[in-house]
């Protein structure tokens, strides 16, 4: 499916946009590094309406996902990898959303690298046990922000893009 | 993931493209039908190469599925539906690449509709219980072939074409 290996440079000054993938609402969050200081951009979701046809929903995705790319210009992107699904059923729309999320990022010539669950956790609070609030209140701070932000996919992202900039090792990462 | 219900409508002359969903090597197939005559017009296989990162890959099938689009100007297209994996690891890579599939359908305007494997193989043989072999030679005979097409997954995409004609009923299919 991808291949596993360091992250492709990632040049300052950074712009990181981070993904937290889904078909329903996929979360971005965009931060900037520049001489290991990160500063807060942007975070939100990408939201499609259930029961419409999924491949309008792809497509309002692809479209919405290619407009933040030309807004933002990141430098490189981060996204949390897929896996820990219940059944194959519920992880084959999330699979196809993440199939659109590298396209976008392929066809924009943006690196987008690919990172476990785990290694985010890790990334952004030092263990990879923290739970969902440990990590979310460490993005709050480490972005100097006064709130968490919401909703959850946003604050996802916002995590995955910190991992993507904190990186530089091997473990943990496929470049996609 | 997508909507139940009856395929839309597919105007005559009806030019149909069947898709055989695959990271590796997608399939793909086109016939004709007019006044309940089927006519093959093509067949053949997208591939990529492993070791590419799946950005690319995925990239390559959007311009490549995209530009067959373009060429044969089809109708409607039928796909078969991704289940009975062993596991979400091998399926993921299969969904990436129906992400990309319903997005060029929909970016261009061409209805999709997804059918299970028993549908086709019901459809093309008249039993859901027929083997691969038999479903290929039925797909020879149809259209009237000397030789069953190869490679398999443009056989099996072409057998999705002709369900895709032959189907009038609700079961078994989905609008995507």
């Amino acid at each position: 499916m991808s291949q596993a290996g360091r992250p492709r440079a990632c040049p300052e000054p950074r712009i990181v946009i981070g993904i937290d993938p889904g078909l329903a609402s996929l979360g971005y969050g965009v931060v900037a590094e520049t001489g290991g200081q990160i500063r807060y951009i942007a975070h939100g979701c990408i939201k499609t309406l259930a029961g419409t046809p999924s491949g309008e929903r792809l497509k309002a995705i692809h479209e919405a996902l290619s407009s933040l790319i030309q807004v933002y210009k990141p430098s490189c992107g981060g996204v949390e990898e897929l896996y820990f699904f219940r059944n194959v059923t519920s992880a084959l729309p999330v699979a196809e959303a993440r199939g659109i999320i590298k396209l976008v990022f392929a066809q924009a010539g943006v690196p987008l690298a690919e990172f476990t669950p785990n290694a985010i956790k890790k990334s952004v609070t030092g263990s990879a046990r923290a739970d969902k609030l440990q990590v979310q209140e460490m993005v709050r701070i480490l972005l100097g922000l006064e709130k968490i932000p919401k909703p959850d996919h946003a604050a996802d992202a916002l995590a995955a893009a910190i991992c993507r900039i904190h990186f530089s090792g091997p473990a943990g990462i496929q470049e996609s």
